[in-house]
């Protein structure tokens, strides 16, 4: 069984992530009580543009780490197509 | 007073936009869990990227109608810096 | 007849674009070359990324001075379909 | 020495690499020829966009190809640090 389908980063960079990603939910709800009230689009268009942003960071973040332990890994256990399913998740991140 | 200061989409618009924020606002949730439980990283960057496009496709929504609307109607009375504006909002989110 | 069909920027501005396009010629042609001499690959896909940043550089110059002039004059000429124009290039521009 | 400091594409790679970056330096003296005649920016900007999308094409076909020879066969070599460089590299594409 290829132990590696599991991600085993440590707590401190899991708890990093959630605090990230609590943010990220916390401006997302921001965001609809800007639409509710009626908030000048172009203010909601800047603010989702942070939010694209944060987010792009956490995937950032998530990328190098995985390619750093997991990809690493499994390359080195020989199992030479994780590289084809790294390729696959980039390919989708930079449309 | 500029009147346009506030948006003034229509009802089912805001709606639309309210339910697509709604949708991301759960699948944010669902990355906390996936992060919490180990989720292998592949598929959480991948679930990510999913999530970006949601953004970027609100945003681009409310990019359209601003235009349309309130950056037509102000140029219309005289107000010509909102297309300064409109082109820095633009600039950010083209970085 | 809508003669803000043709452009009309100064010959500052359009030597600059063409300064600009010109650097990006050669680095095309130096890309080549690096791809006949087996550059490693590394250099060279950070030499895309150089060359496609100066593309979107001039790609950004070019929308905002086309906003502050050709919009904005067609929307005061009554040519309001001008904002969908140019709501279509940028959602390309978003891709 | 590390031998894959070169890259060892074979010649068809290579050749549909050059085809494509000739077609791009086509299309770059053609957007010169464009802002020399003033042609009208929204057609110019459309085509900077069909032009900066065959650029990425031809680094993300590199990028693959990278990652599936020289990435994969340095890993095996023990030279973990190419996942480094790597990513650094992905980095700079991403922003």
């Amino acid at each position: 069984m290829n132990e590696c389908k599991k991600s085993h980063h440590d707590e401190k960079f899991k708890a990093d992530l959630i605090l990230r990603l609590n943010k990220i939910e916390g401006q997302i709800r921001g965001l609809k009580r800007m639409i509710e009230a009626d908030t000048y689009c172009d203010d909601i268009l800047n603010q989702i543009t942070s939010v694209r942003a944060a987010l792009a960071s956490v995937q950032e973040k998530l990328l190098l780490a995985h390619m750093q332990s997991c990809v690493l890994q499994q390359i080195k256990d020989g199992e030479d197509k994780v590289i084809v399913e790294l390729a696959e998740t980039i390919k989708r991140m930079l449309k």
